[in-house]
């Protein structure tokens, strides 16, 4: 909440036209190890357990860097969470493009394979753990869930309440995510992915293009 | 974490048989404003950052007066939330004894009444936020909603999969719970509640007796 605004350039900072030490690809992994920290000291702690300190002591860099890159902690943050909704957000068109028959059936493969993979997992768990605790890191998830991805869905929709049969349809995904991944309540914690989505898809199906 | 068992009877200590000066309606007074402050505390807080010696102080108590009553901090964190599931507990046979075909609407209303009632939403507030950080409170999410509650309408569900059943249609509930209560994402925050009952109870209905 008091973090200072970004820091200008430290000494270390890279990409300095040539005269620095560092090539644009060694930022590039700087930069990608600082976010990988981020992820998972956001989604072990919770965002307002987590400090612009803690995350570059553990990627062994200086704070200046960490705000030199991203600004402050909820810039961070975003940075950090948002790998996990780029896929989400890439796949829109793809979710979008075929027919809107079965789009239930796509969005929820979809929702399933970023929480079974590890890597889009840990900002997944970073971003719900964080957003029921935190104004900041809820009006994050509000931005990436609710304003990109199932605005993009809604606008898909010819129905005056698409906004909201989006939303229910996120809902029971949702829902789902914090019984299984989160909570780990059995048997849904356990159960195949495939059973699921059978019992599932129908219903995001309905919410979406339903009567 | 580090909680001491419950401490020996303090010296405050109410009940000793007709010998201290607190009556019982005085002692039930003390034991319900301990559990008003530590629900309130809890909800505001999460499970980690709230202290029985945080809760003692707002309620005007020793320490040990709240370990007397209720044990360790999770036996008062379980004491506190339990108030918001008892009604839910006590309204299973309203729900169950009715037909079974109308069983998804009775319990999306129970739920829904009880998230809009300002004294129940505050332990459900205190465990949702608990539960995805803690896992102790956890622990106690599982055993209040899935091993009582879900549990006991899977039992009256006549087919293999009745607690997977049960539990996809208690995250229908609990995913808008997050979204409407807890994230606070707009329209679904602000819509008028029957119009999401009348999407939502159909879907709770069709996970539990459905195809």
């Amino acid at each position: 909440m008091t973090e200072s605004a970004p820091a200008p350039a430290p000494e270390a900072a890279p990409l300095r036209r040539g005269r620095g030490r560092r090539t644009r690809t060694e930022a590039a992994g700087t930069r990608d190890r600082i976010l990988a920290v981020a992820r998972a000291e956001f989604s072990e702690r919770g965002y307002e357990k987590t400090s612009v300190r803690g995350i570059a002591k553990a990627a062994g860099v200086d704070s200046a860097l960490v705000h030199h890159y991203f600004g402050t902690k909820e810039q961070v943050f975003e940075a950090a969470v948002e790998v996990a909704f780029s896929p989400a957000l890439n796949a829109r068109d793809m979710i979008l493009d075929g027919p809107l028959d079965d789009v239930g059936e796509r969005l929820t493969r979809m929702v399933f394979g970023l929480w079974e993979n590890p890597v889009t997992r840990t900002p997944l768990l970073a971003i719900v753990r964080s957003a029921v605790n935190n104004e900041t890191a809820a009006a994050v998830f509000r931005r990436l869930v609710a304003a990109q991805l199932m605005r993009r869905i809604a606008d898909q929709l010819d129905t005056p309440d698409a906004q909201l049969r989006a939303e229910l349809a996120a809902a029971q995904l949702v829902g789902i995510a914090m019984l299984r991944y989160v909570i780990k309540i059995e048997p849904v914690a356990s159960a195949d992915p495939e059973q699921i989505i059978a019992r599932v898809a129908p219903v995001v199906q309905g919410h979406l293009t339903g009567p």
